[in-house]
């Protein structure tokens, strides 16, 4: 019905610069004896501790400033804030995003990743406990959960669209369309996207304490273990799933317009 | 009368690089039938809905964190402050612009993208009033209006510098001459353009709450809906476009010497 | 006597890839004839009064919202801070050196660019004062002065190593021998400069306000007008040369090794 | 056993592209007689003494705006906070990083560079002493200490993982492998690298002031000079060493496959 024109529209571009890749077979098996498959989940691991070992600590630490019981009436002022919190969070996720490079994705290795990350959720967030452990339990420890005056709705709500910001920057950002025409965007795609969870912190820390990331939430979780924070964690993982979803369906079936090829190959091989 | 010189100063560089495009026919009605006008008016749509409920949901936050009489005399220290909502309105539009590419636009398209930009921002501050039933009316909606001490003159010019700077650092940025020179500078562009948007906030909250964007200070309006809301709201249309009027004048005329230009080509044309 | 082979350890990069150009006429009449020198004039102007326009409206909405007698026991708490106005600062200074490119400058040049930047300070500063009547002069019309405890040395060796931080800061980031080698420098040369002002800012307002920019300091001085500006406003002219040309030999001389070099053309002259 | 198929796997690199140079020799004592191995060395002493300059100057004024028996209840709340601390520390690493270039070391000159940064360092602490003479003793000019409420090995260990962040991150961002893949990563590199030590900091600074490099620790210590800052001056030695000998380790042998390849090669030539 319609022809995909923008790519065109630039001149310097035409679409023959640009094929999508064969799809990686989605279970390969091959890739248990490769010692890529391993360092690959060693590298999640040890990122998503550092990750929650930094980002806790700053948690924690900020916490402990504002304390006015014990620290005095100002002692508050010069903590690094929910300011702080939502760039540790954010430039984290730049630094770690920039440091890993990005890898093809099976299903084994899906399923392996997340194990992998969760594990060093934990990890990073039992660092932090026995560091702080005077601060750790009082503080909250790090966990997601619904603030008092927020409905599961509202909370899970704010998940999925969180999680959506997240996933759609890091398609456009990563879009191989893009990385034909620009050749040097992976090397910037960090940036925007440690952007994007600054930015969800800073919306929604007072909402939830901001999970976009089941593993972080697992980990902060587990270590805590207190009701509370078990109680809503399933928001943590269903809104993440929901959000990453309709990022994934909007990115490939409106942006890149496989809506119409889609129905383009359906009628062509359906009226022929 | 003169040359441009300054594009050949550089030695690399000579005007054979670089020509303007011929300009985009103005109303092009076949653009009605393609699939990717309307993708391109969903991505407005969701784009400008994303921006306004990620930085009006800071604003709310923020003004609660801050709020002593709910708060107690010094849990308002720890809140984002004012920075914090610099940044979430500079940090969304740097992943904003990043994730969206250039687009080449007609009239038409120009007057749809202002109808999507100003649905997007409605739903985007909608979403944040029902998420923050208990807050948002009390803080102010997010709504831009004239703060107590600025007389409308004052909160005009604001506006009109603000959409100044804007605008300025649009053009600069993207410049196609420029673009030609230095080949990546389009994946560079959201960069400085969101640490414009972060600076006009850092200088003009005090005053207007900032809004150089008519479809942001549309959509706080209408979903706020109080006198004090709409009394200046005309403010937030006019400022930005006599702002964005001025800047695109002073980089046409100005900075890329049309002005030079046009006077040589009316005298050739009036004296031969 | 000795060889720069730092060049060659690339590989990559050989010496021959990049000769200094011939050095420009100091005086060249001839310019006073083109459109392009009063173009340039005229974007030194502009540019220089929104960087006044948006930091010192900063500064004083910064005093404003901290002023307890105005606003009670903690409005102070939600305001910018100086870490607000020190990103002001070297958030402008990465916008504005983004937008204007690299320019070629004889003396004609730099003597009239610092008469447009003068002006422009001036009347950034003066739009400040109109808009922000009531708190202006109240909050110290973004002055540059000595603070009380600081002694004079100390104001002036401030300013003296501000300057050459940024200055150095400017001369590494635009080395037209790294620009050779990394073809894409100069376009990312206004983030490392912005950091510099930012940094310079968080370390020294405190002690004089910051000003390494003698018309920033002379647009505050001269529509502020007190005795206690003027005072101390020799500080912000010798203090930045100084720092500037400590940075400009300490380039030349020891980091390019300019020292070995022109030791070697005196020996052979001399020795032959 | 196994083949590194990573860098295969995005087609447009393969492993011809990029060879592991050879090692430089250890101890090569001809450099002492060039010219561009002292250049070296005082760019080490400039910027080492430039970031303690900056650094601990930031760190001695927000003690003071923090001070309330100084400057009454709130004056407390506008001062730049940890988190402007932690944008003093990273946001000098990023410039610094930046205006200095790659440079190959020698053995030899390791030990040099030490020394020259350490000499730096302590110019650096001495300029804040004397610029703040009132306040330098009063705030802990800029000492780290291990604070109260943590144990020696809390303070060990937060300088290992800390340090390990670091220097992981510059291990990634200025691999030769990946340098070879995108042309321009050495150029974008010092931005990560700033936002490591700026995360760091947020995360560690209530722990130790956050070290993570010897000769800032080391030139604080000689200045301070109070028992505090000499009884664990250890740790900011021991930390910084392992952690930077784990993350070196960790690149090499679990991230670049190293381990695998040694025991491929070590097997080729025990086996045959």
């Amino acid at each position: 019905m319609t022809k995909d024109l923008e790519a065109t529209e630039r001149g310097s571009f035409t679409a023959k610069d640009y094929h999508d890749p064969p799809p990686a077979p989605l279970f390969d098996s091959s890739e248990l004896g490769k010692w890529s498959f391993y360092r690959a989940l060693i590298a999640e691991f040890v990122a998503t501790l550092l990750f929650l070992y930094v980002t806790v600590l700053t948690v924690i630490g900020y916490k402990n400033q504002s304390d006015t019981t014990l620290n005095g009436t100002d002692a508050a002022c010069g903590g690094v804030g929910i300011l702080g919190i939502a760039w540790a969070f954010g430039g984290m996720i730049f630094v770690l995003v920039y440091c890993t490079a990005g890898i093809s994705v099976s299903l084994i290795r899906a399923v392996m990743y997340i194990v992998a990350q969760s594990l060093g959720a934990i990890a990073g967030v039992g660092l932090v406990k026995a560091f702080q452990s005077s601060y750790y339990k009082k503080y909250g420890g790090g966990a997601n959960t619904l603030n008092d005056g927020y409905s599961t709705g509202v909370g899970l709500s704010a998940e999925i669209i969180g999680t959506f910001v997240l996933v759609y920057t890091v398609f456009s950002a990563t879009d191989p369309k893009r990385v034909a025409r620009d050749s040097h965007v992976p090397v910037l795609a960090p940036l925007p996207i440690g952007f994007a969870v600054f930015m969800v912190h800073l919306a929604t820390i007072p909402i939830t304490g901001t999970g976009i990331n089941p593993a972080r939430s697992l980990g902060a979780a587990v270590i805590y273990n207190k009701d509370d924070a078990w109680d809503d964690h399933w928001i943590f993982w269903v809104g993440p799933f929901i959000g990453a979803a309709i990022a994934a369906f909007y990115h490939q079936f409106i942006l890149r317009a496989g809506a119409a090829k889609a129905l383009g190959s359906f009628r062509s091989s359906t009226h022929v």
